[in-house]
């Protein structure tokens, strides 16, 4: 027999995101993993795998045993673990998945990213589990926090490549025009240039609306091998495949403070173990945790040419009817960010994309897909590829 | 090509286990690390990924991504992240690197298990960490302590199966006699069973020292796929196969306290796929997170038959010199359990006993052995077969 090359995605669930205060973590869970497996009409007992991708079931549950518990509360009982890489914990989840697919161990599994932020509310705690993902010796410690590290990031991108503070704050007024178009989003609003540039500073030249916001939200796909998926699904959408880059985990020990080299070695990857270009890719859901954050993965994926990716968010070359649109989804920003629900959100709405479901926000004439997802200021890089089988 | 079957290990190390307060987790994993890659003669740029098991980096470190950070501060700067299954993440972190390789996207990987617990000196932080494994709602919430659970689950033991807390108490003399001759064990003093029997009891009927202790410690292991592990090793030592099984989180959803039923699951799986009996194996390391955990684990593991664990144990058939030894290494219990880092440490016993290289401990004529190691309670079990090539 071939050895496998790719993995479908046969079946898809996610809770609304933003503020769902009132449920466990194992019901936010559930009512996502309850929505794939009846989306896919595959039966619980097939799940042979459970992989969740969590940032910080420790802080806000007390649970470090997450897989096992949600694997029981969900009745999936499968054998099942968490994945943590800080933001890209969801990401990296999905990537594993796909692998030990790869491997022919299992034919189907679920992935499941959740988070659940609201369980405190206490600042110091939140913050202290958002710091967390840096490097926690020489940032946490000297005070660097996750907005310091991008308010570097964009002031040395606007000095090197006169990026203007305007251009950054239109990635955030797309993204909220995506979001609106989104019924699963949690922003609906819309905000202009001078409601971003004008709300409370967290770090300049960064505001609070240039920051993705505490979310709650479960985000859950179906996984199965190429061999068995054609059972569930006659036109089944493609994992095609997944690359993880490194770079080191604090911002003071890159060689760029205004690239993601993680990111760009992913791509680059990508691009040449497939044989595509950049022209290849129809839109692509990136990293958005800050504004700044998707200018610069913009360019590290090779998507726009490197110092152009805050005038190509200006022109709109990003926008939902640009060139390649980016986070039709609304992105971290708009659509939200439970941070280890984040990865599988970006997975799913490139599968509504291919599926021709995404209503308002759909995008036309798709070839491939791209999504990216980082853990810290952009240590840990994950960028998936997706299509149609041929 | 054919599809890779089995995974060669071809370098360990490992830290003392024990007190290692004045490193930090980093400098501990470096240890680990560094004598892995010295002693595969493996090249740090040839590790092309790096699987991180620990349990609890947030209460002890504030760090949620660890796999970033320690991939940075060793130098190996491959993609990394960490996995989480309470105790048992060392084990799923081997067997998620094994996968990864039958994928065939890698062929050298590294894979680290670390805990660093004399982080906290604070009793209450330390309960906590421990606890995160357990049904926090139903478990956790209502007083139920790692202890407690496994003292219900000796009370069943002793009730159904007429086991003797003596014999219980074996388990214990038995691991620091092991325990004694490894120089890597956190304690290398020998107990009685009138000690362990007189020691503070801590839920009845087990007492102190029938529970492992607080450790600090790091284990790594690197990983090549079979056709290149010859250039590295004339005599390779192979995981063959590693299975994982589930069980409800909390005690009181299982079928029977006097089972692992995942364990069993897993356990019966391997031997079933690889067409071997209970007979085939030489020796294994076995989760003693508690002495009764031994020997209900050698009973679900079909090592000796259901309810004569306790006997077997007092008969001396799971001692060094016994048909079947348990826990060479000292266990959970005498080796030391640094959470995280016992899956990888039980790995590296079983490839020292292969390698002859266990000094005073050494098993003869061996020919499979296994590990097994549990998350909680026994909700997560992971089983790993280990034997040489043909």
């Amino acid at each position: 027999m071939k050895q496998r090359q790719k993995v479908a995605i046969i079946g898809t669930g996610m809770t609304a995101f933003g503020d769902l205060y009132e449920y466990e973590i194992t019901d936010i869970s559930n009512l996502a993993i309850f929505e794939a497996l009846r989306s896919s009409k595959v039966s619980r007992k097939l799940i042979e795998s459970l992989y969740v991708g969590n940032m910080g079931s420790n802080v806000f549950e007390n649970q470090e045993n997450l897989g096992n518990l949600i694997s029981t509360y969900s009745g999936i009982k499968s054998p099942s673990f968490k994945i943590q890489a800080a933001e890209a914990s969801g990401a990296v989840a999905l990537r594993t998945a796909y692998k030990n697919i790869l491997s022919e161990s299992k034919d189907i599994v679920m992935v499941l990213g959740v988070e659940k932020m609201t369980e405190t509310t206490k600042q110091p705690e939140l913050q202290h589990a958002l710091a967390t993902g840096l490097d926690t010796m020489w940032e946490t410690k000297m005070g660097a926090t996750m907005g310091a590290l991008f308010a570097i990031m964009a002031k040395s991108h606007m000095k090197k490549y006169g990026t203007t503070r305007e251009q950054i704050a239109q990635v955030v007024v797309k993204n909220h025009n995506n979001g609106a178009k989104n019924p699963k989003a949690q922003f609906h609003n819309k905000l202009t240039i001078e409601k971003v540039m004008n709300s409370k500073p967290v770090a300049t030249p960064l505001n609070l609306f240039d920051a993705c916001a505490m979310s709650d939200g479960a985000a859950s796909v179906i996984l199965a091998a190429e061999d068995v998926a054609y059972s569930y699904d006659s036109d089944p959408i493609f994992i095609i495949d997944s690359k993880q880059g490194f770079a080191p985990i604090a911002l003071h020990q890159r060689d760029s403070l205004t690239e993601f080299s993680g990111t760009k070695f992913a791509a680059e990857k990508l691009y040449k173990d497939h044989s595509i270009s950049n022209k290849d890719i129809s839109f692509a859901e990136v990293h958005d945790i800050f504004s700044i954050s998707e200018i610069i993965a913009i360019e590290s994926l090779g998507l726009v040419p490197v110092g152009e990716g805050g005038k190509a968010t200006e022109e709109g070359v990003t926008s939902l009817d640009g060139e390649i649109p980016i986070n039709t989804s609304g992105g971290l920003k708009a659509r939200g960010a439970p941070l280890g629900a984040t990865g599988i959100a970006q997975a799913i709405e490139v599968y509504e994309q291919f599926k021709g479901s995404a209503e308002k926000r759909q995008v036309k004439d798709i070839n491939y897909a791209m999504s990216h997802s980082m853990g810290g200021s952009g240590g840990t890089s994950v960028v998936t590829l997706y299509g149609r089988g041929n």
